[in-house]
C-alpha cells in the first residue's frame, strides 16, 4: 500500500528549460544582450550535476543549489563578457525560484494530494522549493530536500530519510520523477518508483525514450494518468 | 520587513487540549472506561517539556514527539491500569496528528500566506505537523520541525535554523505563539516576535495573561487580528 508520492521537481514538476530561457530574455533585454538564451540555460544546467558530484565527493561542503547554479552563472557571465553587479546576479539566480509548472502538474497534485501524502524530494534547497510553491501555486503537503538529509540524489540517504521523517515504510512510498536514473537510485533504497513522461524537458531537439512498461511501478504519460492510475 | 513568519503550533494554531479529550473520551467509550480526560489531556501535555529537557540535556538520544507522547501515553494508562494492546496505544498517540485549529486559525493563514511565507516551527515531529495539517486544512507554505534542526525550542539553534534554511535573515523572520517563553527565546535569536493570546489554551479554569502591549514586536488577540496588524 502506498502512503505517499515524493517528487523529484525540476524537469518532473516544472519545465525549468523554458521558464529559465525566458527570464535570461528579460534579463538580456534589459541590458541589450543578445544570445541563444535556450542554449545558455542548458549550459546553466550542465554545471549542476557535478557540481553536486564534487559535494557529494566530499571535494566540497555541504552547499545548497542556489549557491552551486550561482557559482555557474558567474563562469558563464565571465565566459561571454558579461558584467553585472551582484544584486543583478543574485535577481537572476533566483529565476530557479520561478520555474513554471508543466501544464497538468497543479491539477494532478491536488488530485494525488486528497488520496495521499504528497511531498517534494528535490536537490534544490527549502527556500527555492518553497519559493516556487507560492509562485507556481503547488500544493504540497511538505517540503522535504536534500538539504534537510544533507545528502543529493541519488545518494541513498536522501530516499530513506524521505520514509524516515514522514514515518512511512520506504516500500509505503513512492518516488516520481521523470529520469530512471533518480528512481533506479530510489528502487534501490527500497522506495516504489512512478515514472512520468516529459518529452519537452530538454527542448524539442533532443528526442527522450519511455522507459519499458515493467521497468518501474508505474509509467505514466503525465500527472492526471499517474493519479488514474494510483486510483487518486 | 519582515519576510516570512514561523509559527508555533500546539497551543497556538490548534486546540490540542479540547481535540485530545475529545479522542481520549472516544477511546473510553470503546472500552467502557469512565475518566476526566480532560485532565488525562493535561497530565499527558504535562509530560512534554520534562521529556523534551531529558532530549536537551542529553540524557536522552533525539527522539522524535510522537515516541515521547507514546512514552508518556503508556504510563498514564498503566497508572489508571488500562491495558490496551500496542495497536490501540498507537492509534491513540496519534490523537496529536488530528487536532482542530482554533476558530480563526485556517482563515487568517490563509491571508497571511498571500504576502508572507508561512511556516510551522513546532517540537512536533515532520510527520505529525503534516498530518495534522491535511487533517485541519492549515496552508503551510513549508513545515518545518525541530526535528529538522535536531534542537527542541527554546534551544536558539531551531530559531536561526529556520531563519537559515528559509534564507532570510533573522530580523526579517517573525515568531508567532502564544507562548511568551517561546518568543523570548526567538527575540534573543535575532526574530520579530508576534504573540496571539489563546486564553482557553488550558481549559476554561485556568486564566492566563496578556502580556504588556510592548512586550513583543505584535501582540494580536488572534490571527485575524495579527493579519490586520502585519498589513496582510
Amino acid at each position: 500500500m502506498i502512503r505517499a508520492l515524493a517528487f523529484d521537481v525540476f524537469g518532473t514538476v516544472v519545465d525549468w528549460r523554458s521558464s529559465v530561457a525566458r527570464e535570461l530574455a528579460a534579463f538580456g533585454a534589459r541590458h541589450g544582450i543578445s544570445d541563444d538564451w535556450s542554449a545558455f540555460a542548458d549550459d546553466w544546467r550542465a554545471g549542476y550535476v557535478p557540481a553536486m558530484d564534487r559535494v557529494r565527493r566530499g571535494e566540497l561542503p555541504w552547499t545548497r543549489i542556489d549557491d552551486l547554479h550561482r557559482g555557474r552563472l558567474v563562469e558563464l557571465l565571465n565566459d561571454r563578457g558579461i558584467d553585472v553587479d551582484d544584486a543583478e546576479i543574485d535577481d537572476l539566480n533566483r529565476a530557479w525560484h520561478r520555474l513554471d509548472p508543466w501544464p497538468d502538474a497543479v491539477a494532478g497534485l491536488t488530485r494525488l494530494k486528497k488520496r495521499f501524502v504528497i511531498t517534494t524530494l528535490s536537490n534544490g534547497n527549502v527556500s527555492l522549493l518553497t519559493n516556487m510553491a507560492k509562485y507556481a501555486g503547488l500544493p504540497w503537503d511538505c517540503v522535504l530536500s536534500a538539504e534537510i538529509f544533507r545528502h543529493y540524489k541519488p545518494d541513498p540517504e536522501t530516499y530513506r530519510g524521505c520514509a524516515e521523517i514522514l514515518d512511512v515504510a520506504p516500500d509505503e512510498l513512492m518516488m516520481v520523477a521523470a529520469h530512471p536514473s533518480d528512481l533506479r537510485a530510489a528502487r534501490d533504497a527500497g522506495l516504489r518508483t512512478g515514472f512520468v513522461f516529459r518529452p519537452a524537458e530538454y527542448g524539442p531537439e533532443r528526442s527522450l525514450r519511455k522507459p519499458a512498461d515493467d521497468e518501474f511501478d508505474v509509467v505514466a504519460d503525465d500527472f492526471g494518468d499517474l493519479a488514474e492510475q494510483l486510483g487518486a
